[in-house]
């Protein structure tokens, strides 16, 4: 999307993605008017062309980029991890790290697909697809191997997904729980159940309970 | 909120709270204008304030309405289911089904927290805090009885809320699972572990695996 060169360029089109991100987390693409992005990077309305075509290159440009680091950083985090078990854990760990650090990404990357246009659109699901085939690989890989077993790997890693994701919704950090111990807590469950049938059993990793209408990391 | 009397005044604010809802969905709140919600209701701007204060009261109410009917349904859900196991599968099985239902509303729900003031956001949050703690409740009752264990109810209560709703996402009527199938498996999957460890395991509930890349519901 850049149509600048140079480093001046370079750091005024950085500024433009940040306003646009912290906008579009506060009050949503709709809203937000190029003349408010310009005002809040400090330059002319007109400048704004310098650097980005439209508002929706903007917006496509911030989305498009998060996913791609996803899976570029995704594929670095599993290097060196062979059996399917490691790799999950891998995965679990990265999902999680990467999420809590990037909110504003991930909130307008679910929030906003919905003003994308139907072929930046189409891009997008297709990224989140090849992300989502990284997991499911993994669990149908750990069933090849017999390392584990699942009712329906698809569905699995939709879970896996959305129950990771939802930590950067309530994670606080210097909260009741580190992120070490969510991420521990979280392995544990997708292995062995969020709920597990069988009496008078204590899992090492049994956490203090937290008092009634505590909220982790709160 | 609602200042009118009488079904015809009843009917106008319905009518409100629908196109309120379609347009807060479909381009956010800050972007929607009354002139807009008048036009879309097919009424002036003036007749809005018959029947809502302000913008804000009326996402206010629409969250808040959501949450309130949601608590109300769950308890209704729960009535007749004694033990933990039972509450929890009818807890799953009304959470996915209401979910899938109301897509716009659970949307809105999420996405526009940001958009709430202060003291309508404390109210929102207490009406969460309420809902999330009737399944902590239900967990903490399985733990006491010793019908299952889990690493921390809080934390486990909040997975399995992230991936239920997820299904909402994802889930389309008409696709390859069906939602009692959907129910099933992750109803499996919270109590058995969404990826078990064990070779050679065949779980009766085990379903044909679907194409490479093929999304559920797709």
């Amino acid at each position: 999307m850049a149509r600048t060169a140079g480093s001046n360029g370079t750091r005024t089109l950085e500024a433009i993605r940040k306003a646009g991100l912290r906008l579009i987390y506060r009050q949503g693409y709709e809203a937000m008017s190029l003349r408010q992005l310009a005002s809040e990077v400090g330059i002319q309305v007109g400048s704004l062309y310098n650097h980005i075509s439209t508002k929706q290159d903007l917006l496509f440009d911030l989305i498009r980029v998060h996913m791609e680091e996803l899976i570029a950083r995704l594929d670095r985090a599993l290097e060196g991890f062979d059996s399917p078990a490691d790799r999950l854990d891998a995965f679990i760990r990265f999902h999680v790290e990467y999420h809590i650090a990037r909110k504003r990404e991930v909130f307008i990357s679910y929030s906003e697909l919905r003003s994308l246009e139907p072929k930046n659109y189409d891009v997008i699901v297709e990224l989140r697809g090849r992300y989502e085939r990284r997991l499911i690989d993994i669990l149908d890989e750990g069933v090849a191997h017999e390392d584990f077993t699942t009712a329906d790997t698809t569905v699995a890693a939709f879970g896996i997904l959305a129950m990771l994701t939802g930590v950067c919704t309530w994670f606080k950090p210097g909260g009741r729980l580190s992120k070490d111990e969510v991420i521990e807590v979280y392995s544990g469950m997708i292995r062995d159940g969020l709920v597990r049938p069988g009496a008078g059993f204590t899992p090492d990793r049994l956490l203090p309970r937290p008092p009634a209408g505590a909220v982790p990391g709160a």
